[in-house]
């Protein structure tokens, strides 16, 4: 077989979801981000503090199955993001940029109410709403981080990206999101 | 290869599925093979004659809103097999390979029952039970084919691939699959 380039050859498999609730058995990466790990990225930082202080709360989770990071495999994931306010700024991801920036990414909303939050580099922004059975397409070059807009439900994704996109999280920390998504009163607002 | 020159900027967008029937609203794309379009596939030929001659009925359809075909978007799609049989074979799709060979697919089965048969160029062959909640990687270099074992219900499942693999159909119309999905007697065999 001629493996061209430096693309692993790997036998098939497969992995458990529960689609109606969202999760994925048997996981072998378990990523937590808890309130202390979102410094920087909401408004009211002195809110974040105090949530920190206060039990340090998750706020959201990635379950994965590795495969190689490499051109030609996909890399796929269930994201599981937590409901809850920072002052009046629903919880968010981090929100990142691929490494290699001109990889899309699919997300399949499998549970709960949000948004996706997205921008390039240029300027330009977009939010598209999620809710079960909604898939946002990610394009190439757009930066992405999804909201929890739900007064009690996870907003739960099925996500899958190219095996070499990778992730940069650095440039939203030094550039910010055009938009935040706030909760006032009951009423969903961005702004 | 330069891949940032070819890679195209789009806007984000949603595409609506229903996750419970498997089925993709305002689809643009639809792919629809018949028994007639499956001729060279089944051991039955004669079976499969006649299943043409009497009606010609849908074995499966592919439902996608495209984006372009390049390095770094992500092609999805749904796929409908129906259930059914050609003499005692379950109904399948006609399998191929990946014209960029090195790419994988992610088949996330949302309804009924099959089997994901994959196989290698050289002689390396596998087979993955699909359904409800199953995802089926199917890794750079494997060909691949859904076959239905269901008595009713047609198997769907959600798929993702890179935006630049390509499918290649000859390959398998020339080599075949090593090993065939049969019901007999009620039982559901491979061989």
């Amino acid at each position: 077989m001629d493996i061209k380039e430096s693309t692993s050859f790997i036998d098939p498999f497969t992995v458990e979801l529960d689609i109606e609730q969202g999760v994925m058995r048997d996981a072998k990466n378990h990523i937590v981000r808890k309130a202390s790990d979102m410094r920087g990225h909401y408004k009211d930082a002195a809110a974040l503090d105090a949530l920190a202080d206060r039990g340090d709360p998750l706020h959201y989770e990635v379950f994965e199955v590795p495969v190689p990071e490499q051109y030609g495999h996909l890399q796929y994931c269930i994201s599981t993001l937590q409901p809850g306010l920072v002052g009046e700024e629903c919880f968010m991801t981090k929100g990142h940029y691929h490494t290699v920036i001109e990889t899309a990414e699919i997300y399949l909303c499998l549970r709960g109410e949000g948004y996706m939050l997205m921008k390039t580099s240029d300027g330009k922004a977009a939010a598209e709403k999620m809710s079960r059975g909604r898939m946002v397409y990610v394009p190439p070059y757009w930066a992405h981080r999804s909201v929890n807009t739900g007064a009690a439900e996870p907003l739960v994704s099925f996500c899958v990206y190219p095996g070499d996109a990778g992730h940069n999280y650095g440039d939203i920390e030094t550039e910010g999101f055009p938009k935040r998504v706030f909760s006032r009163g009951g009423e969903i607002v961005i702004e």
